[in-house]
């Protein structure tokens, strides 16, 4: 707990500078309470148009916050977004994706990888809603466990954008069913952090097309007592998801999952 | 085709002021090429971020472009909307809905009836991409037969936002399967004004829970040849129906389905 406390005070800029200096290596939740956390994908320019429209028309699981210039990960297009800056080191571990190899290499940078072909965005996360959550006396079951929240693939599909498509993957977490509406309320103002959930409930499973749901396809499993119902979220998973499956014929880096970009975003910057 | 020509060259404002006063009450399509036209929705300050929420987090049926200042229908938060410009008067004709009745009552303005407490919403419209198409050799059917496009109501959920939820609205328009590409291209730049197609294809009916494709719930049948299939677009009607799902206890206002507003912002404004 005294750890979790230092750590949110820390400012974003130190985090990223023990980042890059590697003198912090471990998953970056609980940092800097208050700021934005990002998930990264970094691709050829030649697909950003189609990248930009699939987080536009798809922004609950796709919520875009920044994009970089091309060719400079230390440089982005939105004001703010943090000083002294390098995307392509200033997370703990990246994620090297090439094609026609399934599993990706994970390295420590990618700022040598990064060519002028290449442009970085930055995609919002859930620690922003679930640090509200928690606030509000609603912690998520797998924050109190100790455990990566579960994810599922489902059957609902993003609006297509040129090249991108494929369907969404949510998250989930679960709750009494007189909690709901707190819980929509707490988690609706963080509306680039996936907001509120979209749906709830049993019946909720089915409409996803979740077959197993003590068997996430991501994450980990928790228990889902007999008095609540899974609530399901927009879950940036997605964005990973829908750059894979569209095959592209170059490489392309992300983060670790669960090593997060800690930017000088505020909260209220992404709140509606 | 002289009198859209002419309509093409009109400047937005002189639109503006036409409608005002009242020199001009036809629908608006084919005016001011190159500018926006938009939809309007006005309704009790209380809801604006839930229905704020309901854009952000639909933006391909429910494109916000802009909103007013709460109380005032001649400011607008975004700037460019418009010149000498009146949210409740420049729209030839709009429709008050009251709670408990099902037909809204047809009306000339509503600068009479916005009080301190309303605020209004303008919504991206179809004659942006429409106008595209056009350009690119392929007209939509309904434009060709001179009636209104063909709309369903679907199956698909929207990303719920505090009191509104509810389905999918679509738009259709049948295309050659060799055609689609171009189309999706064509379309997919304006982003705020629905973008490209959300799916197509005579599976797509089923997936979208349209029960019979020549029986459309708004706006007029139109002919699927035998070489066409059927595509689907994102359409604002489903703005107006969340609202209507939503039973709130105050009249809300709209303008006149074909009936929009000409502002002066200009399609590279809402493009991607």
């Amino acid at each position: 707990m005294t750890v979790q406390k230092d750590r949110a005070s820390v400012k974003p800029v130190d985090v990223r500078r023990m980042v890059r200096e590697r003198t912090f290596t471990e998953p970056t939740h609980g940092f800097s309470s208050g700021y934005i956390q990002a998930n990264l994908l970094v691709m050829p320019k030649k697909y950003r148009d189609d990248f930009v429209g699939l987080c536009r028309r798809n922004p609950v699981p796709c919520p875009l916050i920044a994009e970089s210039i091309p060719g400079d990960p230390t440089k982005c297009i939105r004001d703010g977004v943090g000083e002294d800056l390098n995307i392509g080191t200033d997370i703990p571990w990246y994620q090297v994706y090439r094609p026609g190899k399934k599993q990706p290499e994970t390295v420590t940078e990618i700022a040598s990888l990064w060519t002028e072909e290449y442009v970085g965005f930055l995609i919002g996360c859930s620690y922003s809603f679930e640090e509200a959550l928690v606030r509000e006396g609603l912690p998520p079951r797998h924050m109190e466990t100790g455990v990566a929240v579960p994810m599922y693939r489902t059957s609902i599909r993003l609006h297509p954008s040129g090249v991108f498509g494929g369907t969404y993957v949510v998250s989930m977490r679960p709750y009494k069913k007189k909690d709901i509406e707190a819980v929509r309320r707490a988690s609706g103002k963080y509306i680039s952090s996936h907001g509120e959930p979209i749906g709830w409930g049993w019946d909720e499973v089915g409409r996803l097309g979740i077959k197993d749901i003590n068997n996430p396809d991501f994450g980990d499993f928790v228990e889902i007592r007999e008095d609540e119902v899974p609530v399901f979220w927009g879950c940036g998973v997605t964005t990973q998801a829908a750059v894979m499956d569209a095959n592209i014929a170059e490489p392309f880096f992300a983060h670790k999952p669960g090593y997060m970009l800690v930017t000088d975003l505020e909260e209220k910057d992404i709140m509606i």
